[in-house]
């Protein structure tokens, strides 16, 4: 990784020993509906005084693929001994399976789908289990709550659940680990996240085609002129579109998995 | 009940012995506004290291009809000694009473409008009492805050406030205590759900005729075709009508209320 | 102030003695995305144990202004001893300082861009600390996670940092700490928020102008006719327009930003 580049983000849980006890949400299940809210009361009931983090519920819907690379990239800053309940899952009560993973001392419970395979293929160390534990009266369509947040509760509350889980050797689906060079997430602002990591890419040297738009790097906001798009590395470590003041996704017409291309990248992948 | 059907959510609280203090909310006052902010900043200093849950704070606005549904199907899987700040209150500073409901061991804290007549005519334990105590500077519009939090703190906290509370027969509000086939409530994803338990009708033989659409049953959304549109019992204890990685509510056009109508059911009270 | 006025929200934080440790979150992140997750995550690990609550994510986008008069009006009812996280901070990056603020015994960490400078110039007592603290790695775009949350959570839990931050007379940008007659929030009810405090005009005697409409004060919701528009004081203190039981923002075209007139009031700088 060229040396320009430090992720910003590595250095805020350096502070402390010793593992966190940490549950983390990263789902589609969105903000207003109640499901989360269920999630909630369970892990509130089996891992009483763990805090409970809601790191994102507006995954793209049913999109495990662009999950799969946020995950990655929001969960790196976590501490270890974080506990990371997973769940874009439109396979939920078919023949998927239910998985822990742990990936560099993190924890990941979710279905096996792809969605915890780019965390698990960029991690040092790995060791991977199934969840063979059925609760009674598993629902077909609410293994967040029925399955995954119970096995999560335990690990968070220091009582892995050794019974309910078999050894795997590796996930069934895993997907590409290198770099999605499509759109993941717009955010509320208008900007757009994209699955290519900053680190990955010169700067000075490399402009981003959208759409027939060529976008030029700035490095941060207030450089650009006002209402201007451009590209830069943002607080989570990814190449994001932008534009200064203004909406990136409503000024070129962005969504969910448009194709980005870097030209003058040192890396060829993604030319 | 038939036997084909156990709901889903009756076991994930049995594990653990004895009372679990929780302060639960449910209210129509939206996620974006500062409103639940105000009441948490209250309950943390009132109710200090009680886990504070946001189960639904889009209740249908001022439809304490449909909000006494939901709450019932929603509170059932939470355990004994859960204490549920419960606001949909168009009446505010009105005449309506404000009263404490202890249905079944679970608390219920909330305006005498019917929103708590559900959860009081099914459970097979009740109290109710009339809050007659008045905070110095009650506003007239925010008694959710004002009001029904401090006394909820309170019994979450172990101080249940006799001084504060008149014994009563029964709720003023009593809404049907039957099943309710209309749509309550349509998630982020186009899934409608209705007033009516899953207990009540037999999946196979049974239609649901939906605004001229007859829409059959399928157990999992995998079972429907793409895109069709279909009944099934959701992880609530509710039929709901949904469409396999489709928005049902689009597709069928649907709003809060539209009626619901079942045949082939056993249960004559739903034709 | 008349004594017709009594705020409401005076009383609620006055029972327990002593401070009370609370981080309070108060930005423009929006609730979907997933800064919040990320800042919390950060509070979880740096003042584990310390209540995060969400005040309110939806100030308006860069708007520092409305931002300011909001802070006011919704942290005064906060304990003594609550740290409030404020990021409204589109310089972020830029030359704007990085604050911390003392006042009355309440903690507010932020940019010194005018967010923080409302409470400041209405507290009795004041004291202003500039950050000098630059973690290894800061982001050019998320002071909120990487500056302001280390810095808050650490006041929080009681370890004041000393030698992060260098004393300062006043802020570099203070707003008119006068009333601002104007829209600031619209909730999703369609109630206008404006940041006139209530205390300043004597209802019985006072209308307002709002684009050529004119408004009675009707004291609640229920003393106004169904869909007729009106002004009442809100249980922040402020001035708010509202109709019973529709949208005031959809009957009357309103935005944030729009100018209130009042007439009759006996404050003349209102006029």
């Amino acid at each position: 990784m060229p040396a320009f580049f430090i992720w910003c983000s590595d250095y805020i849980f350096k502070n402390l020993p010793g593992d966190t006890a940490m549950l983390v949400l990263f789902t589609d299940y969105g903000w207003h509906d109640p499901y989360v809210g269920q999630v909630k009361g369970l892990l509130a009931h089996h891992a009483p005084g763990v805090p409970v983090i809601d790191l994102l519920h507006a995954v793209p819907d049913f999109n495990a693929h662009a999950g799969a690379h946020l995950l990655h990239a929001l969960s790196a800053p976590f501490p270890v001994g974080a506990v990371f309940i997973c769940v874009v899952d439109p396979g939920v009560g078919g023949p998927r399976e239910a998985v822990v993973v742990e990936a560099d001392s993190r924890w990941f419970v979710g279905p096996d789908n792809g969605l915890l395979s780019i965390v698990t293929a960029r991690a040092e160390k790995v060791r991977v289990w199934r969840i063979q534990w059925r609760p009674e009266g598993l629902s077909d369509t609410f293994h967040g709550r029925d399955l995954f947040a119970p096995v999560a509760a335990r690990i968070a509350a220091g009582e892995f659940p050794h019974t309910w889980l078999s050894s795997k050797e590796v996930l069934n689906i895993q997907f590409d680990a290198a770099e999605l060079p499509r759109i993941l997430y717009i955010d509320h602002y208008g900007n757009a996240w994209t699955g290519i990591r900053g680190g990955l890419a010169d700067p000075a040297a490399t402009t981003i085609d959208l759409k027939g738009n060529i976008l030029p790097w700035r490095k941060v906001f207030s450089d650009a002129a006002k209402g201007e798009a451009f590209w830069y590395v943002n607080s989570a470590g990814l190449i994001e579109i932008a534009a200064n003041r203004a909406s990136a996704a409503q000024l070129l017409g962005l969504a969910v998995g448009d194709v980005v291309r870097l030209s003058g990248s040192p890396d060829s992948r993604l030319h």
